[in-house]
C-alpha cells in the first residue's frame, strides 16, 4: 500500500528530497532551504499547502521565521453574505495578513468556501466541524446526532476542495473534559468546535471521535497533504481559568497528538489561548514548545484582559506581541467587534493591522535584522521630514495618508502636532550647524 | 526665612503630619494613608496637587498604586481652538484620564490653559519652557534669546495658575549632549522641550539654565507645591536610538536631580521613553527605578515599532503595558495621530482607552486584586450572556453598545458571532444537564 499512497511534504523530506515550495518558502524567508527543511522534519516548522496546487503565497511558519498573522472570515446563521465575506477576504490580503480561515456556519458553507478558495492564494484554513454541524442540524435536527463517518466525510471535502490546514479539536477528550468538571471553572467552554465536541460527547457517551479515530483522521490529511492544526477546545475564554488543569491536560495531549500526526507525514501545529493574563503569556508559551516538541505555537491573541469589548484588536495585540516575543510563531487576529458580533470590512483591516503591529513587534525582540531594518528605515525618513517615504514605509500607508492629509495646512514643513516649532527642525539646525560647540563644552 | 515659608505636603509629611490630600487619595487607592505616607517620604509615590486649592480628583503615583494615564492636550501654531481643546479635555475626562497636560504652543496660550484649568478637576501639567519659547519668539524673534528669568517667570506664572505637576527638562546637561554627539543618533532629538532647551545651550554656549539654576527652581516650585516631572529631553525617537548612552547619562542625572528636589520638599517622577524594543522595556523600567531611588516612573508609551503610523495607540498600548507590568507607575497617551498631525476628538477617545487597557493590563500583571475582579465580574457577565452587564462593565460602555446594537438582529440569544450556534449555550445545556455523565467517563 506504501507504494500507492502519494507522498506528503513530510514523507518527501525524510526520504532527502527538498519540495520545490521548502525552497521557495525558504527563500523568501531568508533562511537557506536545508535548514527550514531540517526544522520541518524535527516539527518546529510547517508550510500549510495542501495539493489542490492552488497558486499559494506560501507562509512557512515556525521558529526563528517571520511571525505570521491570520485573518478569520466566514458567516454565522445571523449573517450570510457571500459577497460581505469575499470583500472582508480582499480586505484582509490588503492588509497584509498571511492566511485566512473560513469558520463559515450560516448559509451555503460550501459554495462560500469553493468561492473564497477562487479568490485567494493565501494559505487557506478551515475548522470541520463546523460545516459538520450545520448539516447535522440540517439532516438530523441536532449537532450531536451526526455519525463519526459525517465528520470524516467533510474533512476529505474540504480537503479536496483545496483547503491548506484545519483545526481539529482531537485533544479534548472526556478525561481532561473531567478535569474541567473537577476543578469548575467560570467560563467553562468558549470554543466553538469544542463546544460541538462536548456536546457530541456527552449525549453519546462517547469518546471525541477525532481522538478516537485518529489515524483515520491522519490518512486523510495525508491523502491531501493537508496541515494539522490541533485546537485548543478548552482554551481560556477569560483570565480567571487561564492555565487551569483542563487546558494543561488538552495541551498535553496535543503534544502527543502532533508527534503522531508528524510521524504519519502530517504536519502539525498547535493551537493556543485565548485569554491570558500578562504575567502568564511567557511562561504559556514556553510550556506549549516544551510539551509539543517544538511545534508551531499559533495564538488567538491572547486577550490581556476581558473589559474591553469594541478595543479586543488591542487588548490581543498586547498579548500577541507577548506571546509572539516569547516564541509563538502565528498570530490570529481579533477584530474590534470580538465578544459583540461579527466583524465588519473595517474591523478585518483593524483586525490585521493589530496583529501585525504585534507580529513585527514580536519579530523584533526575536532579533529579526529585517525587521529592525525596516523600523530604522521609517526612522531615517522621519529625521528627513519625508513625508512621501514615511507614508509609504507605514504599515497601513492608505491609514498614515488619509490621517496626515487631513491635518496639514499644506504650508508647514514638519507637521501640525508642532507646526513651526518641530524639534526635528529645530535641533537639526542648531546640532548641525554648531557641533563643534558640543565636543568643547 | 523657614517660619515664612508655606510648607509643602512633604515638609508636612516631614514633621509627621498627613494632609487630608494624602488621607483622601489613599482611600481611593484601597491603601492606609501611613503607607502612601511613607511612600511618598521615601520618593516612590506622589500626588500632584498645587496650592491652587482647585477640588482635584487627586491621583496618587507610585509604587502599588493603580496604573494613571495621562491624556496631552494643546494647540500648535497651525492648530489654534481653544473651544476645540475644551471639548478633548471633556473627552479624555469622559474616556476615564486620570491627569491632563496642556502642551499648547500656539494661539493665546495663557487665556486656554486658564480656560482649561477652570473646566477640570483632574491633576493638570504643563511644559513650562514651550510657553516660554512662543514668548520668547512673538518678543524677540527666537526662542534662544530669552533670558534665565523669563522662563523662571512663566514656571511661576503657570503655578500661580493651578498647575499641579510640570515637565522640566533640567538633566538634558551639556555632558550629555556631549555623549549624544559622540555616539551618534539616527533621529538625535526628538522631544519638543529637550530641542528648546538644547538650541537656547548652543546658541548661547551656556549650560542649560534649569540646571543651572535648579535649586531656584526647586524653591518657585515649593512655593506652589507643584510636582516636578523631570523630562527626558534625550528620549530615543526610535527603536534605533533606545537605551544609548545619552539617554542614560540623561537618566542618572534625572536620579541626582529626583533626590534633590525632594530634599527641597518637591515630590518629583521621572519621564521615561518614547520609542524602544519589546525586549527592553523591562530592562529600561527597571534601571530607571533603580537609578531614581525608585520614583513614579512616567512613560511616553513605549511604542514597540516605529513603523505604523495611524496605529501608534497601538503600538503604545503593547509598551505601556508591558513597562507597566515591569513596574511603569503613570502612562502617556499616545494617540492614532501621533507622528502625523494632532489628535482630533476621537482619537482623543482612542488615546485614554488605550492607555486604560495597558494600564489596566498592567495592574493585573502587578497583582492587583480590584483589578482582576473586574474581570472576572466581567466572565460572570459573558456566561450567563447578560448583554446589559456586558456593556455596562466595559472600559468604554458606550463604544461595546454601539458595536453591540449595530450587530444584533434582535431575535438571538447569544450573540451574531455564532448566532444560534452559541458555544455557550452549547455547552451550558449539554454540561450543565448531564455533568453526571463527565464524573463517571
Amino acid at each position: 500500500m506504501g507504494l500507492m499512497k502519494a507522498e506528503t511534504t513530510l514523507d518527501r523530506l525524510r526520504r532527502g528530497s527538498i519540495p520545490y515550495a521548502v525552497e521557495k518558502a525558504a527563500a523568501t524567508e531568508g533562511v537557506s532551504s536545508e535548514r527550514l527543511a531540517a526544522q520541518m522534519l524535527d516539527g518546529s516548522a510547517v508550510i500549510p499547502a495542501g495539493r489542490a496546487g492552488r497558486q499559494l503565497r506560501l507562509a512557512a511558519i515556525g521558529a526563528g521565521l517571520r511571525t505570521k498573522v491570520n485573518a478569520n472570515l466566514g458567516t454565522s446563521s445571523e449573517m450570510v453574505s457571500a459577497h460581505e465575506e469575499a470583500a472582508k477576504l480582499e480586505m484582509a490580503e490588503k492588509a497584509g495578513a498571511d492566511a485566512v480561515m473560513d469558520l463559515s456556519c450560516g448559509g451555503d458553507t460550501i459554495a462560500l468556501r469553493r468561492l473564497l478558495l477562487s479568490r485567494t492564494n493565501l494559505p487557506f484554513g478551515t475548522v470541520p466541524v463546523y460545516e459538520a454541524a450545520v448539516e447535522a442540524r440540517e439532516s438530523f435536527g441536532s449537532i450531536v446526532k451526526m455519525g463519526v463517518g459525517d465528520l470524516m466525510d467533510v474533512v476529505e471535502r474540504q480537503a479536496i476542495d483545496g483547503v491548506d490546514f484545519m483545526t481539529i479539536h482531537a485533544a479534548l477528550t472526556r478525561s481532561a473534559l473531567k478535569k474541567l468538571n473537577a476543578q469548575g471553572r467560570v467560563m467553562d467552554v468558549v470554543s466553538r468546535g469544542g463546544a460541538f465536541m462536548i456536546a457530541w460527547m456527552l449525549h453519546n457517551d462517547r469518546e471525541n471521535p477525532f481522538y478516537e479515530h485518529y489515524d483515520s483522521l491522519l490518512e486523510i490529511l495525508a491523502r491531501h497533504d493537508v496541515t494539522i492544526s490541533l485546537g485548543d477546545g478548552l482554551r481560556p475564554g477569560c483570565l480567571a481559568d487561564a492555565s487551569d488543569r483542563a487546558q494543561i491536560a488538552e495541551l498535553v495531549t496535543m503534544g502527543e497528538l502532533a508527534s503522531r500526526a508528524r510521524e504519519a507525514g502530517v504536519q502539525a501545529m498547535i493551537e493556543g489561548p485565548g485569554h491570558v493574563p500578562l504575567q502568564d503569556i511567557e511562561s504559556n508559551v514556553i510550556l506549549a514548545k516544551k510539551l509539543t516538541g517544538g511545534a508551531p505555537f499559533y495564538v488567538l491573541g491572547p486577550l490581556v484582559t476581558d473589559v474591553a469589548p469594541g478595543y479586543d484588536h488591542i487588548t490581543a495585540a498586547i498579548g500577541g506581541a507577548l506571546a509572539g516575543a516569547a516564541g509563538a510563531d502565528f498570530i490570529c487576529y481579533v477584530t474590534p467587534a470580538e465578544h459583540l458580533g461579527l466583524p465588519g470590512l473595517e474591523d478585518v483591516r483593524q483586525g490585521v493591522i493589530a496583529a501585525r503591529i504585534a507580529a513585527h513587534a514580536a519579530d523584533i525582540a526575536k532579533g529579526s535584522v529585517e525587521a529592525a531594518a525596516w523600523d530604522r528605515q521609517m526612522a531615517e525618513a522621519r529625521k528627513s521630514l519625508d513625508w512621501e517615504s514615511q507614508i509609504n514605509l507605514s504599515m497601513d500607508p492608505d491609514k498614515a495618508r488619509s490621517v496626515y492629509e487631513a491635518r496639514q495646512s499644506g504650508k508647514v514643513e514638519g507637521c501640525s502636532m508642532c507646526g513651526e516649532l518641530c524639534a526635528m527642525k529645530l535641533v537639526s539646525e542648531h546640532l548641525g550647524l554648531e557641533a563643534g560647540d558640543i565636543k568643547s563644552c
